[in-house]
């Protein structure tokens, strides 16, 4: 196998498939970013002089075909070429000659991945970002249409007090609004330039680091670099927190999904299409994609323990470990944003049941309503419990199933235009659209 | 056993023990947060009508004595007392009369704790944030103390290139920063007032929500009521995430310090009366605390799937598995706590050793600065790596111990003053003094 | 503070605070063990010659005195006294003089506690065994007594086919003999003596660690002395696994039973004064002692995940990171045994209800049994099944409610007697009896 | 799609992509058990009286043919086509006519795949514990040839006291020794023939479960159809604990090799092919194979969780979650598969520096030695920890680096033969033999 660090004898067939793993799979999706990364850094040992304005030139030109190779899609990891890095070295040498190996001046594959995995990373979480942004649309919509839908409110699992639709919906888009919050903060650690860092121990090289952080669209550095290596498996525990927290909302909003569809509930149902059925029951039309949301999700909340489990006894410096937390985080965009979409489908697509709480069951609901109404007539808020407790247990309670809430956040005065606001400004806390733009100077 | 809902019956005596856990001994720690949250609910309450002017100035008076008895260590949740919420409004009633069964209206005990909650949380967050600070301190002094003496640095737990105690006390104060990031979000999450949610449904009393957030100088509310009630385990959740990632970077430097303590390393070492000794080795002078602090932040690693494990199955609306989240996430603050305490004192006695580099395994750390320099001379990168490996692989590299490093974040430019100044902007970000002066009004 | 490995110097108190932990509380429940190991140690030194016979009718006489004391709750860790074993020996020594001294002979602390752990896991983890089959019991008892009631059986949350109660509770008993299976492997491997292994090396000292085995009732020896060691954190992860198999299983009885008893689905109800109230709404019976059977259970199952952390990434040897396993194991057992008391005291006490299937919701769990009726009437399954499907479709399907199931585990032919067959071979694995004999032999 | 519940619409496309997920992929590895399972279903409905005698030849002609054809690497299960079990169907269908429909009878597809994944499980752990049995092999003979090489033994990562190869390896050993007693007792829990529990609540018709679970060679049945349906999980949470016992013992055994093949320690040293170079340092040859099992092992140690996430808030009953479950547990055994190999490889190749103990700073592994040689003499031990404790603080202690020790499991007793037959006794256990016997009469 061609490898950077060729030596006179050759690697152990088995060692060699056992330490690739997934490696040159996986690269693919780093393949943009690490010829960005090169152009910048390219760029920026021109400008501190360790290349030559000319060599910088046909360098940026083998780049930018490399470039457009892989966003044609004709781009691939070479069998017996190690990895991403090796690939586009390798081309750039057969294209170019020896100013190709110029390019890992000051340079290792260490910070070279580190790099291409936080710009990775920024781009997933926008992806990501966006994707919660759309669901959180859906929800807040539904809050609307729904508004004045009356559904049973549930603690400890019994039936409680009145709730809504609106109220239902509507929680969940303001959960998202928190899951956001988080999910910036992951934005902001992968926001920072590792390049420069070597592996993890700088250089002799008189490197702008500053430069290549412009130039790569990066918010700040990790300026010490011991620690930008650190970046490594910190960044993705970070990240993976973050997907963990958004996964817990979407794992809940699927379970309530599911146990409201079912026929004890009946609070709402999907289209046929969007159902599966029963080799054995012909009668099922079950809500397979909301189970396998919660599935999904559940087991992204497992993330952040495959994440620690490899990182939480190794101490600093540079290990092979780390290689293996790709096989874990990367995958989890994609699933992630599969759970994503396919809850902004069934949400959009549900059938609410207008007339629920016609059942006898949902009768206790109004007890609270009936103590709050003795109160506000006067009467000590314990005692009127006791009255409308004692009337409960002689089975004399009756339901009078008007509503009147009206304070912040109720059925009555539901705030969507506050929890939008909200969104809207943690949506521009990233800052995303200058990234963009600043990449696409480079080519 | 005195209950606020107390019904006909008497619960089993079994299921009392069972049910109430450790409620009673970690809820003392919640009580002067429920009595502030009591007096800005029941001044809300006289705002909107609620309550009358002197039943508000007598129930104000009555928490104030009691929050008194609370910081003077007088209160306690008596035996046969459920929770903290019962203890209170039963010392109100008892001292006050029926005025004091006023203060429940439009209020839940579910909104109660949640309330009591995230202002507690609040307060530890900023508290392990000062704690941070203090390490971060330490950390960036000794980083400027030790900034010229050199250690090996390590790639593959082998010896790699030429560090420096400078970056490596370094390193870890830039990681602290990345927590105090993530930190601020769990804070800015807990920051959002729930009271008034009820018991998750709301209620119809014309509450006014925004003023009771304004009084406990909250940022923010939780608007949904349904949300806020399912701020209950994401809170914790969200703040387990946060210890988590601060307790990775205790961990790998406590792992650091273990091993770079052995006789094998010999990079520093601590003074006796900071170290333990063997029963049956009377050589040994242990690094235990630092053992200590490996071990509990592990343990602490683990706390997000604590909570994980507890909220992962279930549907919204309150359960009373909520509950067993407290003596999770409680204790850990203490225990977070002392380990930046007992990191911050190791690391001040620390004694370096500065004459590391001289024993000869530490030789081929400078391979690299010699391919380098053949660099800089002309000699293409890929060709320099050959010529320095080969005059290793026949043991005539010769090693010449200077070091050059100029760029950002390297051994001769270590950008401390950028890192602090990073540091002091996330400082900057949690405004916790305001929450401090607003709560001051309150009594 | 007293200690074995006292030195010239004086620890600092933040250190001595710090390294403690809730060590000194812990180890009170190893009191016990430790006093009857030290016993089978001085026995067996003294038959291999380093202990006279005098010296070792004193030691045995003062070690039973205060086996005693510990029995009756006489003992106590002295303040300023390190842990039980420097307890135990410094009351010996006070009482015995200088042969107190030479208990410690061939012995360390590491091993000492290894085996205190060890002999405290093995009783731990049969109680917990015989816990299980208590509930086990009241599982067999209730699957017979409820036997012939049908109750909705759910796939995807949905209404599918007739169950039973007799099936339902049979299922759980037979869950618990899997689990069961897996205790026993985490007792095997507690059942293994480290005595002898010192601090992890072994010593020059000629021990029997066979006849200490032997006198300890251990059914082999941790033979390797560097493996005695390593059962440190192993033996609480084997645990910790077989800990969170068993919650599992109660988890998802709690989840059933909780969902169960909501008015949605009403199954059930339990008596008054095994539920609880609510502060608002009156008319609430909260099943909350199974939800924190959920909650706690839930919890417990991140128990793997604890030890996982803290142990994970050491090396081989003693780590200080050891001790904090404790707190974390430790504890368990008690919430553990709880959980298995309240779930045995809610399950007897359940009050069924008799007449679920009225319900016309529950009209399609007899679709299938309509596709087999046809299908033993010679029509082709998948033809049968696209009948019924069409019948369903149109509204046209009537419901048959009786049911014929005979096969092994269904229904009508539920095999408890199978069942508790299992169970009861698998509690004979334990083998426990011949261990409690043994150990009174040594007093 | 083709679909054996296949309705008059059409699923959604993204659904169908969404719910399908790996599992065409997946399922490749269940064909054999697929088939297996349909001949002994076939055969036992035959013998009931549920298919005439020349329809189960037709159907068992029809599969032995599949089955081949899996051998062969000549089956696929189509585009279109959902799972292993339609594909199967659809080939009998189409070859034999509307016989194939009939073999559906009585059974689902809940527990068609249930028992696909206790028989692929079945097989699954039985090839891990073979490969087990070769490290333990390997292990075992390497403690051999370096029994009487020294080795320094550590607590706290501090030298402690003297070891020996010959204990180090022999303690991974009988560490997998206890691995086996876990593995194995999950092996049991997958024994169990969970066919005929059809959807989880069994059928009408008059199965014989004992007859199957005799055909496959199972030991014992999953009797309470409920039960044989919360299999699902419940095993592989099981398996999943066993594979994280395991790779705990490989990931401690992979950080001692990473560590100690260090420049720090220089234990030894692996041949160059089984080693990896850096791009940047043309010294390094690091031991990445060995990082990797540790990296990967560490990741299966949260493979649990993994499980834990998707199944901790589930009622009982079939869910489409449990698919999820696939994709978490079927690749952990290559993952492992390939750890345990590649630890073999590079054990087998090891090169042990046998002269380590010459380094002076391991004088003090022999200050224990020297307190008990006083102890012998007659000086009570606390007093003889005294005397050397002073002359090491002193600096006069000298050390004399003579080992001598002889009791059970100790350098000079190693007592493999003891651990080999404890080994062994743990493989005779799996009576694997005697499945693979009954399988093959199936054909």
């Amino acid at each position: 196998m061609k490898k950077l660090w060729e030596k006179a004898y050759e690697i152990d067939k088995q060692v060699e498939v056992f330490t690739i793993g997934k490696d040159r799979e996986l690269d693919l999706q780093l393949a943009p970013y690490d010829v960005l990364g090169s152009i910048a850094h390219a760029k920026m040992l021109q400008e501190v002089g360790l290349l030559e304005k000319d060599e910088f030139t046909s360098l940026k030109e083998g780049l930018s075909t490399i470039y457009q190779e892989i966003e044609e899609g004709d781009f691939e990891i070479k069998e017996g070429v190690e990895d991403v890095h090796s690939q586009v070295e390798l081309l750039l040498t057969e294209r170019l000659g020896d100013v190709g190996k110029k390019l890992h001046t000051g340079r290792s594959r260490n910070d070279q991945v580190l790099l291409d995995l936080k710009m990775y990373f920024r781009e997933e979480i926008w992806k990501i970002a966006q994707k919660v942004q759309d669901l959180f649309d859906v929800l807040l919509a539904q809050s609307e249409n729904y508004k004045d839908v009356l559904m049973p409110g549930y603690t400890h699992m019994q039936v409680a007090m009145p709730s809504s639709f609106g109220l239902w919906f509507g929680a969940y888009a303001e959960s998202l609004v928190d899951d956001l919050v988080v999910l910036q903060g992951a934005y902001e650690i992968s926001n920072r330039n590792p390049l420069g860092s070597a592996a993890g121990y700088g250089s002799s090289f008189p490197l702008d680091r500053e430069k290549t952080a412009k130039l790569l669209g990066f918010e700040d550095l990790s300026w010490n670099v011991v620690y930008a290596q650190m970046g490594r498996g910190k960044t993705e525990y970070v990240i993976a927190n973050a997907i963990a927290t958004l996964s817990a909302t979407l794992s809940r909003l699927a379970m309530d999904t599911c146990m409201y569809a079912g026929q004890n509930f009946g609070f709402f149902s999907f289209p046929n299409e969007l159902t599966t059925g029963s080799s054995i029951m012909p009668h099922k039309k079950n809500p397979d994609p909301m189970e396998l949301v919660r599935g999904r999700c559940n087991q992204l909340m497992a993330l952040p323990t495959q994440v620690m489990a490899v990182i939480s006894g190794l101490p600093s410096g540079y290990h092979r470990d780390f290689q293996q937390i790709k096989e874990v985080i990367m995958p989890a965009f994609e699933m992630l944003s599969g759970c994503l979409e396919m809850t902004c489908l069934m949400l959009s697509n549900i059938k609410i049941n207008e007339e629920l709480l016609e059942n006898p069951i949902y009768n206790y609901l109004f007890t609270v309503e009936e103590v709050n109404k003795r109160v506000v007539e006067g009467v000590p808020f314990r005692d009127a419990y006791k009255e409308v407790g004692n009337a409960v247990e002689e089975g004399m309670f009756k339901a009078d199933h008007e509503v009147n809430h009206t304070h912040q956040g109720s059925i009555g005065n539901l705030c969507n235009d506050r929890i939008a606001q909200k969104e809207d400004e943690v949506m521009r806390r990233f800052k995303h659209d200058k990234v963009e733009e600043t990449l696409q100077k480079l080519l």
